[in-house]
């Protein structure tokens, strides 16, 4: 499993730090000496796919550098509801006060990882790969892609410089969708892919006719995607996306289209319920 | 409505943007000629709490200072499905550029907003308050607990600097709920009230005691809970917390409780479903 | 002694480093061997409460990691004239690189300390606890707060977000003193108290009866803050300002007043004399 | 009078402000409606030497766009105790918020200039220039050393960058003063004099055989003064520092040296008393 | 022409300023009066393409508002030795503190333009196309690139993570070719083009057989290129790389390679010389 | 050899690599598994001096604390074409990553040292000094002008605030060329420097007649430089500039001047080839 950048991570958790920290933690630094040791464990109060252990270790030991931390699954494992999933030792004052910080990262990732292992069990046995979109938390993009690859799905592109996607607005103004491709065809580095977005069977012919390397079928009826995937014919790669739920999901695989992107993945993920436990060594 | 701080969401609004575009729009640059102007219409695809429109703008001007805006609603307004929020007219470039960075803030502070609203309208008829908590997006508490104020709930303390709040493992550190207390008043500013987390009705007495300001009964069932409320007496202000949902709010409420905190607000809030429809200005 | 943010320590030192440093010492380069050791001690060339030694290690460390260093005092001690405070060894170039910014940041947070002890001890034998404001210098609030504590008196709320204080001007605004403390309950969270600042008798019994938790005397007579004091008669803390000096500051506490703020404190400390003198390691 | 580098005011009119605000002010946020106006009348309460005004107008802009400024005085005038010394109108909630960082930079800056002009005062009649040294406010150098300009004081060296000083440890390294400034012409650019910090007459007499070109007499007695203006004749321009107080900085001056640097001016200046008083515009 | 990003351009140029200026233009400070007006002509000292003159207007303007700009060519014309480029009136101060940045950016950009022009032109009549490559000065390589642009090259990768670039050492690690486009087609999102860079007859062969989507010839000799090109045929692009020089670079694309990247756009132009030639509006 | 300052190598390297990586390098996280080890050997492919090995470490160290390296050459070493420079070991992850960044620094860094020691070879007999000028690279100039001493070079001033240089804009201001220095000589502060900038005989001697501490002839011919020279007789140091290239450079030094600057040390050094051969340790 490939690592969060260290940079990235640095920064991410020093900000959250910073936001929630300001001053100080007023409470802490009154009851707490600072000389107080403790061990804390994190408890999965439900089933979840974890992810973002890097994140919470990463926030207390910004606290101090004195944490020790041992991790007792790995990122990806489905952990069952009521296990420890990990250990974290250091000085009482920086678990209490990174607590919530490691928990918001902690909550969120494990999060869009479980709901990223629910839709790719969902289609299991169908070719069809789970995407994410760009539609992640301002800020938080890069680990949520991260968590999203932890759950088994796969990253659609970063962001708008490293991949071309035609929307119906680039083909209004290129004035047809044969004018965009060529405009992208020529605009565009070598390296890049053209994914068209269309919407009825009359685009996807046009995009097929234009030489388009990639075809989304945004917000299409079943039926509609099944002859889509007749008409193309294996020609060139297709996407679906659009109001995908894990209720509709498997019947969009079924359709035999290669990728299926999901909006929720990043957008609503419900938190897991993760709870941390401090004991203090006295 | 007080205003979101423009430092602060030129702050949130340039990083969200350098995120999504880093080396620039390649889809867009290809195709749309840098003149062309357009104008682009939000609609609301469901019911929802309108709350963040002032980042939406923002995100638009960050591209191109040659943006207008109009909006038909107010921040806190409840705006019927099907609805036109409001309109952006600009360079097309930039309305194509900033529409999915601009929408991923307004589709999460308006789902913020919405189910605030939700849980606040639940419990009317009684004196409780919702609150938020510190379970926030990390490097979006300020907006979120803004959207949270839109949507008709009042803001726990901002993070670890601003309020105290003693918990479980502060009590033990200090050796008793009293010392914890006592220790409070001594460390803390005396602009400070000191709120106790207790879970038992025993602990209520002993906070009372300690001449606590006020205190927060954490996942006590609901006849523990009423308990509370007679043995407290109105003497000092009551908070509930934990597992707090739509279903189970107003029977909190109805026990007569001053404060309901509801980390559901802000970590697993629900994306507001909304498009942006562009029309150019040929 | 709660320990200095080490995020904010390691801002505020390169900040500073760099504002004196800008692209290298010259002379230092020109002239130092970049393998040559050397020890410095830190003299004390008056009467001084020590506060800020981690500010100095800190700014050596920063420049070489091969810094070591070794306190004769702790924080918050009374160092006699002539004292060594403390010794650093390390590479040559680093002390004499670093030296100005250490000291630059030593003897006015001493400074800072040495000031708040005067006060201090002005009020011993009364309960008058002696507060610090934001009358602070930009950019180093949290180390003059960090020093008003080492020398003994307590912080006020560090900034505008962190504590109510209703002056003169917001009550204007409201309309009346009871109508500013009523907005103030209802806008500010539930663990604020809500503290007013009056100048005259009549304003005290307003604040009473709108249930102030805090009244703060601004800049009145003795004697008008003894009757302040018999009419609030325990009711509520009292807290003065305005004027407080080395002079009056005892017979502000005979009043019987619960808290004086004292803006000098940070505004105006003198900067403690303290040299470092460096020995060569040949 | 040469401006404060735009880019620098803004760094530190921003940090000031976020150290002050962080989430906001939220007694002015509960009290004072956003679309209320103000004017506010900048009063010296003391007779003192106007510095930072355009600080203080910054403060006020960075809150609100919407913020008018007027000054009475021009920087570095004299101002008579009790003179309105300028007036700010905009919305009353960004006068109120900013109010206190405003101050705290024009308390300040007035300070340095009017000790400033004190020390440039008393050497009236004499051909000493007054220099301030580099024992600054961390952070602050760049507009301290602007107010020692407008007090009519001349500037030493920025930093350690942009000027050449050899001390006494630099001498010991190198063996001798000779070596010493042997090593910094051939190191440092062809743009620097070589300025030399001595204490005895005898090392006077080696800093002029070595060729430097500044010499620094460093808390040498009076008459020791007189003896080295003797010795050098105006061979070289001769600098004093160490000691220099109000009281004996004329003595200093009649000696005949060329330049006095004074820490206290940035180190220990007295903030001057300055208020805001607000009127409502209903 | 597609603009420089304002935000990119407004960081670039804060940078630059601040290395120059630190703590001021202390000549012009002490000479130039700040009132003075004068307007400044930029001329081309030699024939150049013209690339980066937003960035001259945008450096003096970041120095003073009251910056007036006018340009007497476009981004990418061709302009003759001796021309005026354009002329920017304003504060003499800001013309003169800001010349240096300005003309370092403007002379840089017009060289990389300037070295692409030719290199475009040492092609014409063929399909190759003139690309850039990474080997960028570290900082600057969104402008260098849109430099590239204006003199008629195209973009390659803007770095390691929107483009998939297939070397001999991720070949090595995967144990063979295949083995390695096998593992960055599931890798890498479906948008990305599969390039392999290759140096014999034998390894086009396997990539061809591989599937990759673009072949890269790095240092292969022309005969072996033409071997290239009549191997593959026309199935997927080649570009080729390595030594290509003015000299060779018609050859190389008269073997029908499909793309030709220069690292020597960027990593050695030839600063193009333009003087700025002030007059005081006096 | 005094080394770069640890916090400007930093962020350099931080930088180059953010731009280079952003969202990560999909290529080798597709490819290589994260646990490989590898070892790289510089190879300079032309003769060439050393400079920049540090900031290539550094790169390394950056990606992965467990780097290693070893360097067989000096920074200002002469390398023969073929040699190892030195060999980094670690993660092949991080020297994959790495390598582009790191190269681009040390053969920049390596071309301004090369191409320095070529100008201070060709003048070798005479007293002239080879300077550098600000025609550096935005955001290089600190590294840039450590490799022009590392070539054996020598520094100019390192920006506009920490040396005196007056032009012939700065003279038409002041109107004469003795007030400009005048000027200078009452704004700048006592350890600096006066240098005029002049271009004819005439000016020499108004120069030499105003106290200019140093001249620089500017672009003036071989035959009128000699009777500046000559005119000057040692009275303050002369520097040339203006076209200085390696065919005319020993003849200007022939004339007898203290200091030749040369823009083209840092505007247009050819980088030097260097490649990173990669071994994996399986």
């Amino acid at each position: 499993m490939y690592k969060i950048d260290p940079a990235i991570l640095d920064k991410l958790v020093s900000n959250a730090l910073q936001e929630d920290l300001g001053a100080g933690d007023i409470t802490t630094r009154a009851i707490v000496p600072s000389e107080l040791e403790a061990s804390g464990e994190f408890v999965a109060k439900e089933e979840m796919v974890l992810a973002g252990w890097p994140v919470a270790v990463r926030t207390f030991q910004w606290l101090s550098v004195n944490t020790s931390s041992q991790c007792f699954f790995k990122e990806g494992d489905t952990v069952p509801k009521g296990s420890i999933l990990g250990r974290m030792e250091g000085p009482a004052f920086s678990l209490l006060s990174g607590e919530r910080v490691a928990l918001n990262f902690l909550q969120r990732l494990s999060g869009v990882a479980t709901l990223t292992r629910k839709f790719v069990s969902a289609v299991s046995g169908f070719k069809a790969v789970i995407l994410d979109t760009r539609k992640t938390t301002p800020g938080l993009r890069l680990v949520e892609k991260y968590a999203v690859r932890v759950g088994g799905g796969m990253n659609h592109r970063w962001g708008l410089a490293d991949g071309v996607l035609i929307k119906e607005n680039h083909i209004t103004v290129a004035g047809s969708l044969a004018e965009a491709v060529s405009r992208a065809r020529v605009g565009a580095d070598h390296l890049k892919k053209i994914e068209v977005e269309v919407t009825t069977l009359d685009e996807v012919a046009q995009a097929l006719e234009a030489g388009t390397d990639v075809i989304l079928l945004d917000n299409m009826a079943i039926n509609e995607i099944k002859k889509a995937v007749a008409l193309v014919d294996g020609k060139v790669p297709l996407e679906v996306s659009g109001g995908v739920t894990l209720e509709n999901v498997r019947e969009l695989a079924s359709t035999g289209v290669d990728y299926i992107s999901v909006g929720a993945l990043t957008h609503s993920p419900k938190a897991m319920d993760i709870s941390l436990e401090l004991k203090l060594l006295l």
